[in-house]
């Protein structure tokens, strides 16, 4: 994977937690993701396609998640319900969007985010593809980005 | 979502499984998925983004997943490993991009896929998409299909 496309997704995630969640997030760790990747319990995937193809992963622990939801519809919510997945799966949508803007020369588009939730699973990316993890850590908890994006191959012909 | 949409999915993976495996589903329950869905141990997860916008899960059984990757790559494979996750992608892949050529008015793009492996873990759609959920059998085991699409929301503006 191409360094350059990492960039987008932390500034946009930045400003996502920033501007929705009144919430400073602190990059931490970055590396190259071999083989399966540990997820926290609530976690957003959406899938980008167009002239790059890939998946982009916003994984929340549990406080975080019920924390930013609570914050988002102004209510306060106790256990990973509904809400929480619905308000995971828009940040994750939130993050993806900013950055494919970003990233025009790829003419991406974004799919529905699908939200995956639960303890002792692992995301992996097809392995001729090497995504980026970065972990970040707020005052709330912790959360991971995972970025996997490659060119488009060339359409077979039909 | 529109019923029109899933039958392409069903064929699909019939033709996939068929041609791939030389293995035969038998299709099960089909229902309105409501909620969480509980996946088994390895599933392929493809965002398709176009016309309509969405996602396709396919979920298959431990037993069901690792021998699809012993057949497909022709050898003896007795964990869940790299081989079997990008079996299952590849499969789910499979599903997806038939899936879509039926449905070419649609102009949908799919993603790369997402492998989830694990035990005790759920996938959700945004709780305005009622995905549509159908399980199968085969004769290594059970596996199910979970396809959520929605007409694409017109762009807002930049």
């Amino acid at each position: 994977m191409r360094a350059e496309y990492i960039n987008p997704f932390v500034r946009s995630l930045n400003t996502t937690f920033r501007t929705m969640l009144s919430l400073e997030v602190a990059r931490g760790r970055m590396w190259l993701q071999d083989g399966a990747t540990t997820l926290h319990e609530v976690s957003g995937v959406i899938g980008l396609s167009g002239k790059a193809v890939g998946s982009v992963i916003l994984s929340l622990s549990q406080d975080v998640a019920i924390r930013a939801a609570s914050q988002m519809l102004m209510t306060e919510i106790n256990e990973v319900n509904d809400d929480v997945t619905d308000a995971v799966g828009e940040l994750a949508n939130m993050v993806a969007g900013a950055a494919k803007a970003e990233l025009e020369e790829y003419e991406m588009s974004v799919s529905l985010p699908s939200i995956i939730t639960g303890t002792n699973h692992h995301i992996h990316f097809p392995t001729n593809v090497q995504p980026i993890c970065i972990e970040f850590t707020t005052e709330w908890g912790p959360l991971m980005l995972e970025v996997g994006l490659t060119e488009a191959r060339v359409p077979a012909m039909a």
